[in-house]
């Protein structure tokens, strides 16, 4: 009954796992965002955890693409705040780093600090907890690791400088993936995920998002991939309020049915805390 | 009076920008996206090309936020057809073949022919015409690179085997960019491409698009990208149908602003063709 998720122990996607489930849950660490995708649909894993955006990276969208594929269900989701700090062997001085190995997207992140940092070089790195596995376990000296503070302790690192990121909202929102469909507790504030490509006719997008304003349903996200094998055309991601459960959202996603070539839900479920670690 | 382009000569970019000049203009090959950007902005080059979306990959929004943050204008835009060969040293053997360098997502889009090479490994490179211009500064033997027929003719080197991509539906669509607005040529198919974020109220986005469908205005695209320091907020960047100088369009931008906190236009241009090199 284990969780699966990408990167190595100590990954922002362990974290989140353990915030959503509990701390005492079994976890399946795995190299690459479609082996989560194939655990959870070949049953070797029992729900999957994945990012599906950073509030200031954007969208995953190899994510999205791999949700329309693998037709399984999004059960759940939650919000973390990512928080980076500089970590390297026990011993090491903050003066004596001069190379730091994190994933591009988190020295980006991280700009400012590493700007005050002088004759240090930056070294991308698949993933920020393996950053600070791969200084542990080589030994490197003069080099630090940007990750997880959880990085730290499972690698029994030191945390040079905590909290070394730019902007403060810094949000990734995970999804929890399934191979059966969610529940919807009573009195639970709700939303729901579909995917959809629209008829060639006048206006189409416009008539896809009146079946939702017409009945009142806010949205919360738009997200649009290309349509393979036609040129210039692209699906639709959607996020909106409510249950699939109530009669509106029904009778909304009827009515895009008139207006869509084809309409997949992706899951009904709780809307997400947001969770500081 | 050069047009900057991102890569090594041979790139995508570097054909793009000869179809839509034409094939003797200067041009200035610069490393990064960014870098584009800052010499079209500080007079350094005349004007730039950039990849904005791919057919099948997607938008590349590294280069959407920077149209926010330059305050460019785009002048033109051209869809060029994509087409992958496998080139190699002359002398060079199919069958020797054991290397195939190149940027990850022309090894993605090569997927089908590259799982029919037994025995070879595929090692990710920064961009297509740099890794051929790898093998060939270095010598290296038994390796090939994926890229532009182009990049065979620039660096002096064989083409093993033509269009090797997947889908045939490949067109990487590229936008000019200027510091002076473009002109509406008369008799032209015009686009205009828009950014702009929302004001909080329901059915914002919905709003957003009436102001075109009431107005018989064609949408192109739409692509959301989060707004900085607003948690789960976005921007929306929009490509109408039409130029800025005619009166609906005028109109339709006076009334997105009711409902918008910013309005920023990109550009008005001649809707691009369709080439193949």
């Amino acid at each position: 009954m284990k969780i699966a998720f990408q990167g190595e122990r100590g990954a922002y996607s362990e974290l989140a796992a353990k915030a959503f489930f509990n701390s005492s849950v079994g976890l399946l660490p795995l190299p690459r965002f479609k082996d989560v995708f194939n655990a959870v649909k070949s049953g070797k894993a029992y729900k999957g955890i994945l990012p599906i955006e950073n509030s200031l990276a954007g969208s995953i969208h190899e994510n999205y693409d791999s949700l329309l594929k693998y037709k399984l269900h999004i059960t759940g989701e939650v919000k973390l705040r990512i928080s980076h700090n500089l970590i390297a062997l026990k011993g090491e001085k903050l003066s004596e780093i001069s190379k730091i190995y994190s994933h591009p997207q988190a020295l980006s992140q991280c700009s400012n600090y590493l700007a005050s940092m002088k004759n240090t070089e930056q070294v991308p790195f698949a993933d920020t907890a393996g950053a600070a596995q791969y200084i542990k376990e080589n030994k490197i000296k003069g080099a630090a690791a940007i990750a997880s503070s959880q990085a730290a302790k499972d690698y029994r690192m030191n945390i040079l400088k905590r909290s070394i990121e730019d902007n403060n909202k810094n949000y990734t929102r995970f999804i929890i993936l399934s191979k059966t469909k969610g529940r919807t507790p009573k009195g639970t504030k709700m939303k729901t995920s579909i995917v959809f490509s629209l008829k060639n006719m006048p206006g189409a997008l416009f008539k896809s998002l009146s079946v939702f304003a017409l009945r009142d349903i806010d949205l919360f996200k738009i997200e649009s991939r290309p349509l393979h094998g036609r040129l210039w055309k692209y699906l639709f991601y959607l996020d909106f309020q409510g249950s699939i459960k109530q009669k509106k959202s029904r009778l909304a996603l009827e009515h895009l049915n008139e207006i869509a070539n084809f309409v997949q839900i992706l899951g009904s479920y709780p809307v997400g805390p947001e969770i500081r670690p």
